[in-house]
């Protein structure tokens, strides 16, 4: 007999993000009934060390918290898990190392979503290691799409100072510096963006910026994948 | 050495109860850096016997499904538990039972949150079974506030149908109709309402109705505790 399904979802990076997420599921399902919706079990555990520190070399690496997650969720009873973090998919491969349950990675959500749109170019928004790992650009290129990144400047004249006022709760002021920068990806030719750092649609929605074709937000893509393999375990 | 502080919160009745509960604990913490926050783990499970039905002896009960949450929280580790229901406190005591870690109840923190208001009479809009179990009277009583009950008629007219208006994602029907309920209450001369079913507060906030003193939402209160005995904790 198969296992019961049951979501598991490490969080905690921020903590609000993955509260937003859980509402994203609940949308994705958009049931009528609560008894319809995804069982899930949520860690969502903030006292872990900041990714974009230790992917810059600059601070301790969250690896040990995040196996600790993993486990926990395993040991609640997770059938899969989902990561509510971009950055934090540099440590996948580990983490799937360190679960009996299967992990399911956002960039392949976000692809297929992406892909269903058919755009020639997409903008990639996304913290300096997400950048770095490629694992979007790799697989929008199998799709024969092409990424256009933020440049060293907009990462750090923008980026970064846009992404830690969200944290600390300046939602207005971070909302402004990631709208320059998504417009200055528009400016540059992307069709589409991507918004792959949960900051980011956070902060914009918050602001009422909108791009003139809407943005792919990997969260939603995420959900949306989480929603449709529970719909199929149900049915079945 | 004292095991680490994490919170479980025993969620899914309904889900999206569970995920605004988890709001209000991120902004009763109100700090500008994740790693402050809460440590949490939440059962969202919402495949579970409807609580009203069970309590006016119309379904099964869900107290299985609610110790096998008990149960998975302890399981994750938690050093301390809250229930994201306010029904489901009538098996209170047999999840204590059940729990290694201890649990919060949710009128001892309202009563709490009341009692540093002083009102003399408090009208109090909750479940039936909520109703008939007395725990909130019980409390208020014993610090001289008098409870004022919906009639068996507004219960039948207005509670239960806007709950469930609610529950079905209809919640600007929802709201109307248990706005009327909690305009009964303050024409009978109730000087502050408590909100004590989750549906109540998001369904009157989304219609955009206020009291003329503010109401008590327990679910906000019970967030208040966790959050003093969460930065109790950290700072021993």
């Amino acid at each position: 007999m198969a296992e019961p399904f049951l979501l598991g979802v490490l969080g905690g990076m921020g903590p609000l993000a993955a509260v937003d997420f859980q509402y994203q599921l609940l949308r994705a399902v958009n049931s009528a009934s609560d008894q319809q919706q995804i069982p899930m079990a949520v860690w969502n555990v903030p006292q872990i060390p900041d990714r974009q520190q230790a992917l810059a070399g600059r601070g301790p690496s969250p690896l040990p918290q995040l196996i600790d997650g993993v486990e926990r969720l395993n040991r609640i009873g997770a059938s899969h898990i989902v990561i509510a973090c971009n950055t934090a998919h540099h440590w996948f491969e580990a983490l799937q190392a360190a679960s009996r349950a299967p992990l399911l990675h956002i960039a392949d959500a976000t692809t297929e979503a992406v892909a269903a749109l058919s755009p020639t170019s997409v903008g990639l928004i996304a913290t300096q290691g997400t950048l770095d790992a490629g694992w979007f650009q790799r697989r929008f290129a199998r799709h024969n799409i092409e990424t256009l990144l933020p440049t060293a400047a907009e990462m750090a004249s923008d980026f970064v100072p846009g992404c830690y006022a969200v944290k600390r709760g300046d939602v207005a002021a971070g909302g402004e510096q990631l709208a320059r920068l998504a417009q200055a990806l528009l400016d540059r030719g992307a069709e589409r963006l991507v918004l792959a750092c949960t900051e980011v649609p956070l902060a914009l929605r918050a602001i009422g910026w909108q791009p003139p074709r809407a943005a792919v937000d990997p969260a939603e893509a995420m959900a949306a994948v989480c929603a449709r393999l529970w719909q199929q375990q149900r049915s079945t």
